[in-house]
């Protein structure tokens, strides 16, 4: 028997860890069945800096679930961000931190979701949960994706939770978490090797509203301005995406990590909806959305409503 | 600021007693809202009988939820089955034991399912975790909710973790689970008060597949034969339900609780899926169905699949 453990496409540090820290969690909870540490996309660069620094082989990259005979998913839990075929696989638990959305079974599951910032510190309350000590290594990936989800904690997704969680893995992992944090967030913001098609690719979402179909990506940098010298570039291959996928709009959120402000490139027939929800003006394409830095809390709240 | 608490319409008693135990929990969790037990529906004896045992009062009867800030549901997720206006409301959490199904959210909250026999014996997992004391009556309301939902741990539905807490349960309320067990079950077999349009509405589901509306309700008896007494009555009920409801089948099962088995009485123009389902054959509108007691694992899937 074959459990496949898998978080969302362009998988994030939160996705990738969660999936190796699940699959620890899982054997030592006596799960005998062979257990299987996946991912549905690349890497990014942030992600692979803090396997890294803690000596840690990446999940498997795998396409589709067909091989498993059930399925753990964890950081996600809409089928539109999963595996294509997720809809025919036997899931039996969740782990997230998303609300429900676009997401059922044909059978009872363990699902554990909870309004915090990060999928592994849930994860961290499992181990608790269940007096399983944590080695250092896990504690490490953990705490890599606290730091990834809250941007060091200055994200308004972050809680009292994620930080007290952070510290505490942190300690495990004997890790300076501001050190460590920059060196990491710096890495993810390294865009340089991407092509345009890459880059509005590394962490993009589409989400539903209103019958329209909006796509919504972002990358973090520590340069808004070195990453617009491609603007050109990458408005021609949001254009592509735009036709190939029939969308409404799309914004291409650019967040400054430092400043903790982001600028957006915005396109498609819909970008009214965009100067609404921000209440601000689209010029040349381009929107200043000052203080946002969370795509789930700050921007797609905003233009769900204004839409 | 009002929290609400609620389980499915036609309540049972995992329903009631999960709400009123979840509003006691949650206090003491340190909620500060006013909390309030609801039910949407009216009890049935079996609950009736349990209640009285442990001298606590019934939630409130609700119509809707409009007056809550905010609510919690427990023992379903389905929106099908709960308050009328439950998809504007603010889900905070979800306590429960079935398949995800039409549940959506627009915000992340905090979600617990197991795949276990009863939503009680989650919450007392919950009690647990936070180190909190379970006072004898809430105790004894969880342990009636686990011999309802396991039929004194005869169902398939009834895991091994539902029997280990529902004798620690036994022992904080200071019950013997059998002569109890047997007497509240009893209890809920008294159907001579109700009429036929009651009778198939004391826990009644609807359920859609592949595009068909089906009708199941259940009751629980020790004489299936006393219950047919009126099945011609019962019979102009359902057709009445189908009618105004648009249904495709309407399958009406009377559970043998001391043999554990069900006679079902179908109707509607899918009735050949009834035959299917069971491998059997329906006569004067009558199905036998040996050793079928769960509805959710020995009637639904097999409708689902055969439909």
């Amino acid at each position: 028997m074959k459990t496949f453990i898998t978080g969302h496409k362009s998988p994030d540090t939160d996705s990738i860890a969660s999936s190796l820290v699940m699959a620890d969690l899982e054997k030592k909870l006596g799960n005998t069945n062979d257990i299987i540490a996946c991912r549905l996309g690349n890497l990014n660069k942030e992600t692979e800096y803090a396997l890294k620094h803690f000596n840690i082989e990446a999940p498997v990259l795998i396409e589709n679930v067909s091989e498993a005979d059930e399925v753990i998913l964890v950081d996600h839990n809409n089928f539109a961000e999963s595996a294509s075929d997720i809809a025919d696989a036997k899931i039996v638990k969740v782990i997230d931190h998303h609300r429900v959305s676009g997401f059922e079974t044909s059978e009872p599951l363990f699902y554990m979701a909870q309004p915090v910032g990060c999928t592994c510190t849930i994860l961290y309350e499992l181990y608790k949960m269940n007096n399983i000590e944590i080695e250092p290594v896990y504690a490490g990936l953990m705490l890599s994706a606290i730091i990834s989800d809250s941007l060091l904690f200055k994200s308004p997704t972050c809680t009292p939770k994620d930080i007290k969680v952070a510290e505490d893995l942190a300690k495990i992992s004997n890790t300076d978490i501001n050190t460590y944090g920059l060196d990491m967030l710096k890495a993810g913001t390294d865009l340089s090797s991407y092509t345009a098609e890459e880059l509005i690719n590394i962490d993009s979402k589409e989400v539903s509203a209103n019958g329209y179909k909006i796509q919504i990506a972002q990358v973090n940098t520590v340069d808004i301005d070195d990453v617009l010298k491609n603007k050109i570039d990458i408005e021609k291959a949001m254009n592509n995406l735009i036709s190939s996928k029939g969308l409404d709009l799309f914004i291409f959120a650019i967040t400054d990590i430092l400043n903790c402000n982001s600028k957006a490139i915005v396109l498609g027939d819909k970008v009214s909806v965009v100067e609404k929800a921000f209440n601000t003006t689209v010029e040349n394409n381009l929107a200043f959305l000052p203080g946002v830095v969370s795509r789930k809390k700050q921007i797609i709240p905003p233009i769900s409503e204004s839409i």
